[in-house]
């Protein structure tokens, strides 16, 4: 584990509302850290709406499989998050482990099971300690506290495993001054010792939980669907949003637009703090591909490129290798004109219809890449769609973290 | 580019039989590299048959669309490869290159320019000096001799980039007398400065043209395709086949199964040379998958492990870490029961009905880890289809040739 900060962690944590209707409390359980909280709860308000995005694994954790049993009632009051163990690939013993907590949670908060949704991170493969688990939900509901700056930088740190810095992000929703609130942890897309990508969202709007859960799946669409650190996906990945009503203001059709803005706001910001602490990473990279068939197209291409060892190592070495990225358009599979490509590597236009551009200057291109804030735009002349996803360069410092041992 | 022999190469080049109508010639024309061959040329006998396969990549190499344009024809007279330019992305002015290249070795052979066959391997975007290259047509045909153990060393060596060792694999057509000698070079899958994948297959046994087309795209699916290093995906991959018929003997309907052994054997021979090869490689990774849907199934599973950094650099650590098996198996996005899933590593059962195995010992998973072949064997448990992937880990060494500089 990586013990210092990513260099491309944002100055501080920020300072983020109280958002009416929701009670955080952290807890130190010892489940696997020592000296740090290891348990997260959210709690809401009555008739608080609940929505969530999962992992497309195939072979997703247990408590993913309990939220998606439970989530399609659009109703949640609360969310248990542990750090340490992923409860992955446990069988039906870890399913019960699953089932035991949302029970155990439920009693203490005079509510449903089917109302708890619970996400766990860390070693996969390994059964976790039930006991320990329940024995350590009294003290955690006891610290219970109305949110709060302090409270969201707890919870945040709370959730964190190879993270190398708390991740926040907040928006107001228009003037209505009720707010989008969000916490999350990631730092590769997983390593099973330990990271994966959490994500939990709370506003003091009202939204209808299927409004909530449409503008939920649009915006994971645009913000978490489009990064990548090392294109593994975890077997626990987990976005909630609660949406509490205590705010005093409600989306409809005429004030949508503003929560969904805000709602973005937050989840691509987190999604750009994962990104920022990739694990090894020194480069925050925005790769750009205009000129595709379709949208789906231009993201698979800039997937491709964002993806590519060979382009990834590359821009750790500040080194304008575009014959590489041409490779990576090359072996995407979508359509692509070679003869009409042009690559932009920061300000500088490299080449053009298939061929370096007069004038180019590798000089510059380097110039770019020393920053720290990397944007490659690529057009590939086969049609009017772009999309963009955000990476980071590949390093020593990623193998080193996952090249280590687990223990 | 890293000086020293991977540690998983071969003890020696092997000792490849001469061909009938089989001439050969090298030359050093210091096209980019000093004080070594980098031309190669393959003469063949007339009559002689042709087939080839080439990159999937949509931006390929001017010579990869030269040959594409000439292999349909099923007859072809020479191959010539020059390393240290890939003449990719390189435009209309790159194909004219291509076009000079082949003309002028095809008035010094006295044959036509359509039966002349081209690779060119190394840096992309820059125009190769098509002057240089015509220059030096005449001295390397002045080079050419019968083929010949030394002589065929001698052209696995010219076509070398970032590979550390020369490869080469010979084996025998039944009882007939005949061969199939081939050559190949590639250590990532590429990379611009300056790898890819080539393959020059020979034999002296007459195989009708669209009969050899066709062996030699199931031969490739069987060996080239299967294996992976860092999922990258050249603009100038090629394997093209050279049939003789000198050797006094023809493949039809009752021997067709013997030369399919022998091209099956040298192409895997070549392709796990390959990965021996590997920038950086550590470990020789054999991934087998079974209980998939479909073959294809079973190999995109195989892939996805295969390509998983997270996977890569547990190997290189030796970390018996199978979660990350797991959260591989699930991002695949084909068909598998979790809680059917079985994980081997070496002798060493690992999991079985989708949790660990009771009795599982890390210490022997690990054990196995510590050698230099790696079998990781998956039961997906939803079919009957199996398949392998060969690969390698992914090691400090990996990024400290990648994020080198070109020059």
């Amino acid at each position: 584990m990586s013990a210092s900060t990513s260099p491309l962690a944002p100055a501080e944590f920020p300072t983020m509302p109280s958002v009416a209707g929701v009670q955080l409390a952290t807890y130190a359980a010892g489940l696997r850290y020592q000296g740090r909280p290891d348990l997260f709860l959210a709690f809401v308000a009555p008739g608080s709406s609940a929505a969530g995005t999962f992992t497309t694994s195939r072979c997703p954790s247990a408590p993913v499989d309990w939220c998606r049993q439970h989530i399609g009632s659009g109703s949640g009051r609360a969310v248990v998050v542990n750090a340490g163990n992923a409860n992955a690939f446990t069988g039906s013993a870890g399913f019960s482990v699953s089932e035991a907590t949302a029970h155990g949670v439920a009693d203490l908060l005079e509510i449903r099971p089917a109302e708890v949704f619970l996400s766990s991170t860390g070693v996969i493969g390994e059964l976790p300690d039930v006991e320990a688990i329940t024995a350590a939900l009294p003290a955690l509901v006891n610290e219970m506290s109305d949110s709060s700056p302090e409270a969201w930088a707890e919870a945040a740190n709370a959730i964190r495993t190879t993270d190398t810095f708390a991740k926040g992000s907040t928006a107001a929703v228009g003037s209505t001054g009720c707010s989008v609130v969000g916490i999350a942890k990631g730092s590769g897309m997983i390593a099973p010792d330990m990271a994966t990508m959490l994500a939990y969202v709370f506003t003091d709007v009202r939204v209808e939980p299927h409004d909530l859960q449409r503008m939920l799946g649009d915006a994971v669409q645009y913000s978490f669907n489009r990064i990548t650190v090392d294109s593994d996906t975890s077997t626990s990945d987990t976005v909630l949003a609660f949406a509490t009503g205590q705010g005093g203001h409600a989306v409809d059709g005429t004030n949508e637009a503003e929560f969904m803005a805000a709602l973005k706001s937050v989840l691509l910001d987190l999604a750009h703090q994962i990104v920022r602490d990739g694990e090894g990473a020194t480069k925050f990279v925005e790769v750009h591909v205009a000129g595709a068939e379709t949208t789906d197209a231009a993201q698979r291409i800039a997937r491709s490129i964002a993806d590519s060892p060979l382009v990834k190592t590359a821009l750790a070495a500040e080194d304008a290798n575009w014959g590489r990225i041409v490779m990576a358009v090359g072996k995407s599979g979508e359509a692509a004109d070679r003869d009409a490509l042009s690559i932009q590597i920061g300000p500088e236009l490299v080449a053009r219809n298939g061929v370096a551009e007069d004038g180019y200057s590798e000089a510059r291109a380097t110039n770019h890449l020393r920053g720290e804030h990397i944007e490659i735009r690529v057009d590939v002349g086969v049609g009017s769609s772009s999309s963009t996803v955000w990476t980071c360069d590949l390093t020593h410092g990623y193998i080193e973290i996952n090249a280590g041992y687990r223990s």
